[in-house]
């Protein structure tokens, strides 16, 4: 299943929960995560979409994630090959339509200047797309 | 010109200033301002679009608006009799396409807790209306 599709589902149960959730969120540069959610006491959780082995196997830097978030997820359809993923990471199953958290990340919590910093980075990034796609007129700077 | 007019032509001038904006955001209960704007270094700017003399007269609530932002503006059309207005608060003028900051409000700094619970919120309520738009079948809990 394309990860597009796993986004969508895990978004909707992230938001099920309470989150706020974005895709393609860009917390440094270089790095683009799949979903990053924000919870009701500021949790900031990255979760990554993994549609196959190829998939997953051509990223190689997803442990630099890890930096910006209290808690990281795979998210993967239930054919996935879950072995290859590595031991102790959270574990998400998903379809296009709801998803599961099978297992939790370990919590690592983000120091308070990093999460103030990413809770201000993901406001704007919402804000603007949201702004771009209500009001089409509009030239939104994203530098 | 009716409010959400003057309030995408706000938009529209705080995003070409680099600012996030959002509508009718509520920082507070039974508050709910017509542009919510976020600043590059964490700012906070409340505008109040007013349509017409009646608009304005009939809100009685604006000075608790400032409490939730750094700077207040009222926003209105050029043919607004700006006399009405208390002296001394921003004023933007503003068409559909547009706008213009006449003059500057003053600085009031919110208090960091507060700026950090409202920034939070802000992220929550754009990434929620983003998702609701990106993904109609979302269930999207507003608390």
């Amino acid at each position: 299943m394309p990860g597009q599709l796993l986004a969508r589902g895990v978004c909707r149960h992230l938001a099920s929960h309470g989150f706020a959730v974005i895709e393609e969120f860009v917390p440094d540069r270089g790095l683009r995560v799949d979903v990053m959610g924000l919870g009701p006491k500021g949790e900031l959780w990255v979760v990554e979409c993994k549609s196959s082995r190829a998939d997953f196997t051509s990223d190689a830097k997803w442990d630099g994630y890890l930096d910006w978030c209290d808690r990281f997820f795979w998210a993967v359809d239930e054919g996935f090959p879950t072995e290859l993923l590595p031991q102790g990471s959270g574990l998400i199953i998903a379809d296009g339509y709801d998803a599961e958290i099978l297992r939790m990340g370990p919590e690592t919590k983000l120091a308070p200047a990093r999460r103030k910093k990413t809770i201000q980075k993901f406001a704007t990034h919402a804000a603007r797309r949201l702004q771009a796609l209500r009001d089409p007129g509009v030239r939104v700077s994203w530098a």
